[in-house]
This record gives C-alpha cells, structure tokens and sequence, in this order.
C-alpha cells in the first residue's frame, strides 16, 4: 500500500506511520520535492477495508493506493487452478462446453417440457426457467413461483437435465434449493448482501450475474461474500452492461472472460440473450464467448417467443437454436474445447 | 402506442390489429411506401407491460413505440399538485428545504449523540446513520444492527429530530421501522422487488435513492412498486451516478431536481456525500442542489472523519457544516424557499 | 414519422399537418383520449434532418419518433449484398479474414522493417504503423511525420503488403494518401466533420475507427459523411469503448460485428489492441472477434514492447503474434471463412 | 512515481532503477513478502509521458502509479491564483458571473440583430451563434460561414458585446480570429490535437469545450495543448455528458465548477442548453451552476424557437430568458459573486 501525503503537513508522516505499524504493516516513507510518500507492506489488507478508508480519510492523505486485490478465496493467486463445479455430474470448468437453456420464464408445463426436449436433444445440459421473475414493472408478471419450480424440476428430471433458477428473496432461498441445482443471483441482485450471504450458507451451487455497472472487482467481491460464507461453488456470469449505446439493450463484454479468468479460479458463463437483447445477435455472439474461452453459455429459447410472457425478443425459436448448436461445437473445437451433442447434425 | 412493421409480411397488420383490439385498443393502420405503422389507442399501456412485450417479440414487428409513461400512482399527470411528507411535524416538499444529516455508520453513542447535538443546532431536522450497512466487501464493518438503531433514536429524540436509516433485509423492516422515522432504501437495492414490496406495506415513510446507473423512468417504477403496495410516503433521492469519470466517487445529477419534479408529484432529496465523495466538493453541490430547486439534503457528517469507520473522505467536519449553514439558507431565500436555523450566525 | 402531441393545443394538428405537407409526407392524425399522434410518410427522412429538428422544437410537440434510418448510403437496405473494399488486391469483407498488424507508432526503420518481415510471414497482408500519433499530452512523442511514411511505404512493399496509416489533419489527407493505401481516421476525430468531408473527397480507401463512446448510428453517420462525398471504399472499425471499468483500458464490443454488419454492408474490422489496452487479453479477443464474424483485424506488434513509444502494454511481441495466427485460422475455419497464411504451423 | 513490479523477476529492480536514474529520478525499492514496490521522485513527470508508458509496458511491470498531475501550466499548484480573462474589458473568471447568449445557429441577420438585443438587455455581455456547425448528419445545414460571421459581429457591436464562435477547421482559425472575440472549440473536437495546436497559436482567448466523455484530466490536458502552444487565456466550459439516461440529451455535470476550479487556475462556464436539451431545465441548472461557483454561463437563446435551425428544443424563447435574468442574479448575489443588469426587472 502507497500512502501519499498532501504538502504542508510536518506531523504527518509520523501520524500515518504510527497507525500502519499499529494494523501490522512495516512503513518506509520517502520524501521527494513536491511530495512525500509512504510504503506499506506486510499487512493483511483484504482484512483492513474499513482502515484503509480510514487512511483515506485524513486531510494530509492525498491518495491510498492498493497493489494488492481486496478479495482473496476467489482470487487465482489463492488457487491457481481453475476450479471445476460438479453439478451432479456435469462439470462446468472443465474441458467442456456446458450450455444452460431454456425459456426466460416458466409459463406452463407443456411451455417448458417442450424446450427441455428440444434443448437437451440439441446439446444442453442444464434447464434455465424463471418462477421468481423481476420486473421493472410492479404491473407485470412475477412468475409462477412453486408451481413453476416444480414443472422445472419435473421437465428437467425427464430429459435427464439440471435446473438452474433465480432466487431473489432470502426467505426462499432454501424453497428454491429443494427444486434448484443451481441458484441464481441476478444482475440486480448482485449486491443484495443479505442474499449473498444466505446462499453463502447454502449447499447449492451459485450462478452470480454481473450487476449491470459492476466492475470486475465489484462482481469478485460479491463472489467472495458467497464463498466466505462457506460456499465455494459459484459460477461468474457476465450479461451484457448497460452503456450509452441504444440500438442494443445491452452491451455483452466478452473480454470479461480472459480477464475474469485470469483474476479468479471461477468459471465464467456468459448470457448472450439478456447480454444484447435480440435473438438474431445471440448465435454470433455464442460463437464468440467460445472462442474466447467461456466455460458456458445460458441461453433464452421459447416455443413460441411471439407469446412468451417476457423477453420474447430476445428468445430463440426451436429452430435457431438447434440450427446453432453444431456451429458452436466447431468453434469449441477449434479451441480445443468439447461440447455434447447427442444427434449428429452439423 | 405506435407499432411500426417491417415489409414483406402481408399478414401483420391484421394479426396486430386482433391483438391490439383484445386487448382494449383502437386501432389505425397508416401504409407508407417504405413501411406500415400501426397506431393504437385508448388501451391501459401501464397494465399492459407484458402485452408490450410480446408485440415486440414478433417477428414482423420491427419496434414498438410507447406514448405513455409506464407508471401512474407517482406521476406527474396522476397527482398535478406536489406532494407534501408529514414525517412527525417535518414537512418534506413544501415550501421549507429540509436537512438530513449525520454519520455514515453509527459507531457508539458518543459519536451519534454529539453530531446530533451539533447538526440539530445548525439547522437540521433530521438525523441519519446507518445501523445496517452495505460494504463491497465481506471484510468490512456491517453495521452495529439493533443497538445502534437505539443510539439513533435516543439521540434524535433528545435533540427533537427524526430519524432517517437504511433497511437492507426484507426480514428486518418491521424491526428497523420500530426505531426510524424513514426507512431509507439504498442504491444498491433499488431494483430489490421483495424489498420495495415490503416497505410498500409499511405505513412508515420511504427514501429511496436512485441506483448508481439507473434511469429516471427506472427510479420511478421503483417508487411505483412501494407506491401500489399502499406506502404513498416517499421520497426520491439522487446520489451520484457512476460514470467513466474516476476523479470523483460518483458524479452528481442536478438535473434530476428539476426532472423528476417535472415527471412526478414526489419530494426530491439530493445526496451530495455520496453524490460526489469528497467533502471538499459538498459545500458547492448543496448549493447548486438548492438552487435547482432541491427539497431537502442528506449530507455526511462526523466528529472525526479521519477515524470515521466508513466515508471519512465524504463526511464534513463539524465546523464544516457549521459553517456551510447560513451560505445554504441564503441560497434557498434567493429562491424563495425557507430553511431553519435556530442560531443566526449568517 | 410520428409525431406526438401534447393535449391543451387545438390548432396543433393542422398546423403540423401543414408543415409536414410542405415538405412532401403524406399525413394522417390519430384522435386518442389522453393524447393525439400525427404519422407522415413518404418523405425523405434523411434529406429533412433539420425539418425534424424544428418540429421537435414546437411547444405543443412532445415527441417525434423517426421509423427510418438517417443514414442512407451506407445503410444494408440500400444495398443488400456486402461491400469488398479492394486494396490493391487484398480484398476486405470478403470470404477471406484480413490481418492487418504492425507497431503503434514508427520509431525507425529497422522497427518497422523487422515487424513487417514478421508479422507478413505470419500472414497479415496490411502494415500498420503510426507517421502522427494523437497523444493526449501535448508533451508525448507526436510522430515522425514524412520520414515515417516512408519507412512504412518501402517497408510494406519489399514484404508485399499494403499501408493502413492514421492522418489527423485535413492539410495532410493528400500526403498522407501519396504513401498510404488506407487513410484511416482515428475514434478522437470520428467527428471532426472536415477531416471526413476530406477523405470523402480522396479516392484512397478510408479506416473509420468508432468514437470511444459513439453510438452506431454515429459511425454509420460519420461513414456517411465520407460516403456522400464520393468515397465509397470504408471499413468501419470497432475499437474499444469506454465505460466505468477501470480494470481494462477499454471495453471491446464484439456485438459491434453482427450490429453493423445488418446495419451497414460495410466491412467490420476489429482492433482488440486498443480495444482492451492489455496484450495478454489480444489473443482471446481476436478468437471471439473471428468467430462473430469480423472481416479483419487490426493488431499492435512490436520488436521489444518494454521499449515502445507508445502502448508497449498492448503490443504483442513476435513471438505472440506467431503463436496466436494458427488458432486463429482455426476459428476462421470453423465459421467457414480462411485466412492467409505463408507457413504451416499450426 | 510508484512502480509495482510482479513476482519472480530477480533482475526487474535493477533495469527500473537504471532507466529511472537515467531519466532524473532519485529511485528507493520497497521489498514486501508479496510484492516489491519501486519508489522513484525528483523527475519532471509530465515531461516524461511516453517513458512512463515504456515502465508500464515491462513485462514484469504490474502497474506505474502517477502521484502528480500529467498538466502543468494550467495546474493550480502552478498558479494558486484565479485566473481572470479581459475579453476587450469584459472580465471572466472574476467577481462577475459572465452571461453568454444567443442562438445556436446564425440564420439571418433579423434573427441575430434581435436576439442580441434582448439578450444585451437582459444583461449578456457576449454574443455566441455558430457559423460553422458540426451537425451529425451530413445532410443537416452546416452553417452560413463567413456571412454568418459578418452578422454576428455588426450585431455584438451595435449592442456593445463581444462575439464567441465556434472553429472546426484548423485552416479557418485565423479567418474566425478576425471576427470573433473568443474561438470556442466545440465538445467533439477537444481532441483535435491539429486544431488546439492552432489556436494556442492565435492571440484569440479560447472557450474549450468539454468532450462528451472526457475525464477531467483529459480537458485540462488538451487545455495544456493550447496553453503550451503560448495562449494562455483558456475557458473551460462543462456542456453535459453523455451517459445511460435517454430521458435528456446529455447529463450536465455541476460538480465540474468546484472540481476544475480546484485542479485549474482557469474560469469555468456551464452550459445548461446542450447539457440537458431541454429548456424547460435551462433555468433551474442556470441558478444551479452559478450556486456552485460557475464564473459563466453560455445560453442558447431563439426568436422563435419552433423553426430554428438547429437545437430549437433546447432554445430559450425570448420571454423566458427576461424571466430567469433576475432570479440568476438573486442567486449570485446569494454567493456573493455580481451580474450586470442595465434594466431593473425583477
């Protein structure tokens, strides 16, 4: 840690030592012309937050400047190799491709049975389907919930998939987990603290989307507040941010897989439906989370997105999604990744 | 509401205009040369928000566009006159600006009693602090819970102020509205539904700050969900936008004062702490946020700010605020507003 | 065209139909309760832009909502099939993925003659190369100038490959244009109107990079700018973003390839170097901008990056780049493009 | 200077202490258990901007970290006094909150000659219109030119004001120098490095406009490209950014007056009608901006602003510029800063 001192502050040297010394830091200060500095090293600072805006605070601190990352259980540096989450059998992080499929909100069971047969014909392993769903809208639908949760776990089971499902009050995360095999923090929820800890008290994998304006290190310290709960098995999911762009509802950052992966051991998944918000950009931008390296892809497909209750815009047909499944296996190969696909189209 | 078709489905204009009608609206085609638009009138568009949605999954729809404000208990139209908040004798919205101010984070009795003490004098009504905090990071102070929500109480009690602290947990609503006079929903958990739903049950008073990227139509479905649960007692709050800018903390929008009186009957509340991070920059953006025509300010204030254990950099000594006082009321004579101040050090 | 009104102004509808009738639409009003809409159609939006501007200016006018594009010769509609620019052979938006690679600035001849030998080896068929450097300090290293034109112009031709090079101010655009085979215009002057107007006029092909915060609409209106005058022969390139993270010099927006491609019958480009700032990120970001379909790259190379002028972080070493061009070509399979490449490692 | 070295580079500490000494830096390593952190002062930073990019781009380099600003003659620390501009007797920057009015666009002499007579009279003393206009669409008027520039002048000295204009074209500087008082720089070319060159060359004070998303520092740095070039007499102006909200055109940024007041010696102007885009807001951001300590303000005034050129939605009418003259002037006086008023309305 870098400490840097404003002009005209004879007694602030020793000051700002005292106070480093006393939270375990050894302190080496150097005096320039305009400016003087202060080094730190030796302290725990992921532990020392709240003293570090301490410092921050003093009117003779110009600046503290960190070279070390604030969250820890998450981070490479503190497991090296990437970590692989086994969902009862899928593996997500390892050497294949995993897809998550599935319409954007539960409906009906027949809605959903459908897309779980096409889907898992098609490729995917793991069932995507919201029976709490957000709306910016008191107005509009807010899922089915129970009900809904049982048609999820009822098609998944018989097309031998998992169910991935948002959980967005903590008073049902342990509802949601007797349906669930992965809960899903959404985008708004990212820093709802009160749910990361509650899911960090859960058994259950986490898929953790990306708050809309998160920075990386926002969205691994949301991570870290699951994993110090005592659950480590979280997915990082990136869906596309909000910027000054219009003609698109989101912006999908691809980037943020190599650069997530090399910050954190996680696997990351990307969401290209929610991340752009059209269903004619979705293939192409699967194709791209691939090539860059994403452990998995989660995508919205509805038998009949004219219909569908929400995001009907970005909801893939039947058709365009199995249309899309060989295109992205010859990319995942070309990366030296697998995909299953069980029917051999290409 | 305006459809507007692509070419090439002869069909569209007749399956829209069976939709549209299903659901309560008149409809006109209008045939260009180079496309077909479809106007829709007389329909609840604010009842109709999946409706919306679904026209716009079609696949022959090329945009859907609306003509009407999505939410109607805290519109403009809805309620021409401005609201008035009665919180125990304070009036938020009328002709007075009113003062919120504190410490971030309630740390002992010591600390809230003698800012209490200090800010009351210099003219604020209000006392803030937080007994719940949100920190970014695990590691960090959460807030000392029910005792400090003590400490508040008995602080502003003493010197004849109300209490305004942030509720986080849909499970704690009840607790914390036993002890504050407004339960303040934070940035963060703007778009936390279940949140705003409970709070929306309470018959206790609401302030809700716009999240960090949110839009204003955004900020005001929020209201809307507090608003439909029955809780009409609310009121919007800026503080501060994230944006590319990294010299400052956040950045603040003024121009949300005069916005969102234009669309909405609710009292605006600027966080100029927060809005910008500096305790330097508070001073000025008071000001300026009173002069836009402001309702009241909730600023950061504290007895040590360089020991402060959250927001030193943004809390304001006491002299600070002692001193910022008498410019801020002159501010709001000169545009025809009143603000109290018990001294007259002007 | 639509055009919405606000209620309480009775002589509005005829006073808009009459405006929008001298200026060639077609005009139909819609009667609802709350509100009255006017459409017109059949005028030529893109030729009114300033009309529409006025009609927005009416007091009674609260919207007006446009349902065509503004861009017209650029635009996919006005023709279908994709463009292929010609650079003396090398022929971009075709099947094949043109690489175009080379040092952020000219330093020397030796530099930009070993890159190039390199890098044409490795299979990129353009050089590119910095002779004026926009530098955000006034005291940085602003370009060798001619000097460094000439060491790009001899240096490509030995290793049989075109010049793509930036020209900054419109005295130049002939200069530059007498050694370039591709004048490109950097994101700090996609809206410097005489500098397109210039190039416009040129007969040499035109590099359009976005403005870092720039929408579409606004590249496809600046490449209309160069369009309508005269010069038809532009790649638009997409090269990072600017936003709130910090963690990253830019956001790359991979989306922008699909985005424009259906917008524009240009060619895209993708410049992943600048577009994330770091050069650990560039191989990953090329993969996914192959695999969404980018009609080329453009890419930062140099001998000894730890002595570059100028984005030593974001340049790759030789040794990089050779290693990333097979994987590479093996996405460019897999989406069914090619790409050239002289040797066989793979 | 701090450079933050990664682990596991036995030789990094002597190759940066080499290259420091070699560059005037006085140099101190800090070794910690993690990571080793080199400490170099006494060298002329701001001199040495692309070598802090060489530092950055080692491979063993994690991060460089600046602790003095990259600007210098337009620093505060290098004048700690206000700067005051005498535009031919009128004074910006002094006790005088300065008023810049007029339309957007000259459109004819009728329409200058009269808008410039109310606005003198309501107490503007400088005269602002454009001649050259930087319009996004090609197709959109692009201004009068040298006839525009003709009638601004004839209006500004019948009315005693002086003239503000834009320049687009670095060959048109000297011909714009001869009919205005002041060249203002516009929001997309403040990048426009050919073109700062040029006008720090010219004798003509300077209105520079902020970049629709530049940081602060990159404005006081393309200040310094004009201030280097030997003019010194620079206006910093604040026109609204660009950001996520699509219910204004821009978002204007208030917090900017107290900030580049506190980096920079030099005046500071808001532009309330291209920072919201609507002149319904004009008024409230007007008393805003000059509670905040603006030292001027530039306004977009319109004899009838339904069939103006250009920005009409955003023009003042001429009844509503009278009206908010004298609660601006309440307002100053309110922060102890003066307007000039000939007629007593209020």
């Amino acid at each position: 840690m870098i400490i840097v001192l404003r002009q005209g502050h004879p007694v602030a040297v020793a000051q700002v030592t005292q106070e480093l010394e006393e939270h375990g830091y050894q302190v080496l200060p150097v005096f320039g012309v305009e400016k003087t500095i202060v080094c730190a090293v030796g302290g725990d600072e992921h532990k020392n937050v709240d003293f570090l805006e301490q410092l921050r605070a003093h009117e003779f601190v110009e600046d503290v400047l960190l070279i070390t990352r604030p969250y820890k259980i998450v981070s490479r540096e503190s497991q090296p190799e990437r970590s692989v989450i086994d969902i009862g059998g899928v593996k997500v992080g390892g050497n294949e491709v995993v897809m998550m499929a599935g319409p954007c909100t539960v409906e009906s069971e027949e809605q959903v049975t459908q897309t779980a047969e096409v889907v898992a014909r098609a490729g995917a392993s793991i069932l995507r389907g919201g029976a709490y769903k957000p709306s910016t809208s008191p107005y509009s639908f807010q899922g089915m919930g129970v009900p809904g949760l049982k048609i999820l776990r009822q098609a998944a089971d018989r097309f031998g998939m998992k169910v991935v499902t948002e959980v967005m009050d903590v008073r049902k995360v342990e509802l949601v987990a007797q349906y669930a095999d992965i809960l899903q923090i959404g985008a708004r929820n990212m820093q709802n603290y009160d749910l990361l800890k509650e899911v960090g008290q859960s058994r259950t994998p986490v898929l953790l989307k990306r708050g809309m304006t998160a920075r990386y290190e926002e969205l691994l310290l949301a991570a870290e507040y699951v994993a110090s709960g005592g659950n480590q098995a979280i997915m990082l999911c990136e869906r596309g941010l909000r910027t000054f762009e219009t003609a698109t509802r989101n912006m999908l950052d691809i980037g943020a897989v190599p650069m997530l992966q090399s910050l954190s051991h996680l696997p990351v998944i990307i969401d290209p439906s929610q991340g752009t918000g059209k269903r004619d950009l979705v293939a192409a931008l699967s194709r791209a989370a691939i090539a860059a390296g994403a452990d998995g892809l989660i995508i919205e497909v509805h038998p009949n997105p004219d219909h569908a209750i929400k995001d009907g815009p970005q909801s893939m047909t039947f058709p365009q999604f199995e249309d899309m499944m060989p295109g992205l296996k010859r990319v995942a190969e070309a990366v030296g990744r697998s995909m299953r696909m069980k029917s051999a189209k290409a």
